[in-house]
C-alpha cells in the first residue's frame, strides 16, 4: 500500500474572494485519497509570485511527493499558473501535460488551449490541472495510472529495476 | 458575429526576394476572412530580429487579436521563426502547436519536424504555421474551431463563465 | 544512398561502472547502420556537465549529423540528460519528442514520464531516447522514417524544394 504525501492548490481569484465555490480542489483530493494523504489544501488567488512561493514551500519544507494545482492554466490575462510552476522547477516533465492534453482533445478541442505544465522540484512532482471540475477529472484520470510509479522513481526507489521501462 | 483583428506574416527569404510566389499568406487570410479582418499582411525574410520586431509591433501598437506566421518553422539553418516567436512571448500556449502537429502526423510523419510555437504577448495570440500551403491549411484547420474562444478568453471576456471548460 | 555520420551516447552511471551491460547503445547503432556510420559510441555516467560537453564536442568538432542519447530521461534524481541537451541546444525540435511519446503511450502509459528532448546544435540533430532497449527501439522506430529528410534539411540541402512539405 502506498501512502504518498499530496498537496492540492486551487488557483482562483474569484474562489479566493468567496465568489465561487471551489469544486475542483475537493474533487482532486477525493481522487488522490486511495493513494495517500492530502497534507495541505490551499485556495489562493491568481498571483504568480504567491503560487510560486507556495510550490517552493510545499516542495522544500513539507516534502510533498506531488502537488496538484487547478486553475490558472488558460489564456485569460490572469492565468499564470504555468509560469509560476516553471519558475519553481528544477526539471520539466512535458510528457505528462502533453498526454493529458492529447486525451482531453478527444473530448473537446478546447483542451488544446490548456497551457498546463508538469515539473519536478527536488523530490516533488508538480502537475498543473485545468480549472473546471470536469476537465480536472479528465486530466487527472490520464495521469493517475502512472502516479505511483512516477513518485517511486522521483524518490530514487528501484531506479535500476529493469522492469522500469521508462526510467 | 465576431470581428477579430488579424495579421499574417509570411517568413520566406526566397519569397521576399521575389523568387517564389507567396501562396501560404493569402491562403491563411482567406481562411480567416469569415472571422474578422486581416489588418496587415507582411512578407519578410528569415531574419530572427526582424520577425521578433514585427510580432512586437503588431501586438503592442496595432492591438491585433491573433498573428499567424507561415514559414521558418523547419530544421533548415535559416529557420528561426519559433525562436523569434518565443523571444516575443509573455506566455507559452504549447497545446496549440502540439495539437496541430499530432493531427498533421496522421497525414505525414514529417510533421514531427515542424518546430512551430504558439504564444501570447499581451492580448495577442501568435501562432506559427508551417511554410507550405498544404501544411498551413492542415494546421490552421486544427486550430480554427477554437480560435474564437481563444481570443475571447485572451481579451478577458467571459472568463468566469462556467461553460468555459478550459479557462 | 545516404551515408550519414552518427554518434550514440549511453548515459548510465551503473553501466559506466560496469554494473550493467549496455544493451541500448548497440541496439541504436544497429538500427542506424543502414543509414550511415556510427563514428563514435560513448558510455558515460549521469553527469549533466559531462553529457553537455560530449554533445558540444560531437556537434562542433566532429560534424556529426545526428547524436542519439539513451538513458537519463526519466524522473530519477540522477536523470539529467534532457537538461544537458537543452543546455547544448541552439534550437528546439519539440515535435520529435512529442511524436515518440505519443506513439509510446499507446504501448505503455509510463511513456508520458519520459522527459526526452530533441534539439539542433549547429548542423547536428540531437535526440534523447529512453534508457531501456525496448523503449529505445519503440521511440527510434517513430523517428527513423523521417531521419533522412531531417538531416538533409539541417544541412540546408533542397530546402527550397516544394516537395518538402515541412521545411
Amino acid at each position: 500500500m502506498s501512502d504518498f504525501r499530496f498537496a492540492v492548490i486551487t488557483v482562483s481569484t474569484s474562489g479566493y474572494r468567496g465568489q465561487r465555490p471551489d469544486l475542483s480542489g475537493p474533487l482532486i483530493a477525493s481522487m488522490l485519497a486511495p493513494l495517500g494523504t492530502v497534507i495541505e489544501s490551499l485556495l489562493i488567488p491568481d498571483d504568480e509570485e504567491r503560487i510560486k512561493a507556495e510550490l517552493i514551500r510545499l516542495a522544500d519544507k513539507f516534502l510533498i511527493d506531488a502537488v496538484f494545482t487547478t486553475g490558472g492554466t488558460g489564456l485569460s490575462p490572469d492565468d499564470r499558473t504555468p509560469e509560476a510552476t516553471l519558475a519553481a522547477a528544477d526539471r520539466a516533465a512535458p510528457g505528462i501535460s502533453e498526454a493529458m492534453r492529447m486525451k482531453s482533445i478527444e473530448i473537446t478541442p478546447r483542451a488544446m488551449l490548456s497551457r498546463g505544465a508538469a515539473v519536478i522540484r527536488g523530490k516533488t512532482l508538480i502537475v498543473n490541472l485545468p480549472g473546471s471540475p470536469k476537465a480536472c477529472e479528465e486530466n487527472l484520470s490520464v495521469f493517475l495510472p502512472v502516479l505511483s510509479h512516477a513518485i517511486s522513481t522521483i524518490r530514487g526507489e528501484g531506479s535500476h529495476n529493469e522492469s522500469h521501462t521508462y526510467k
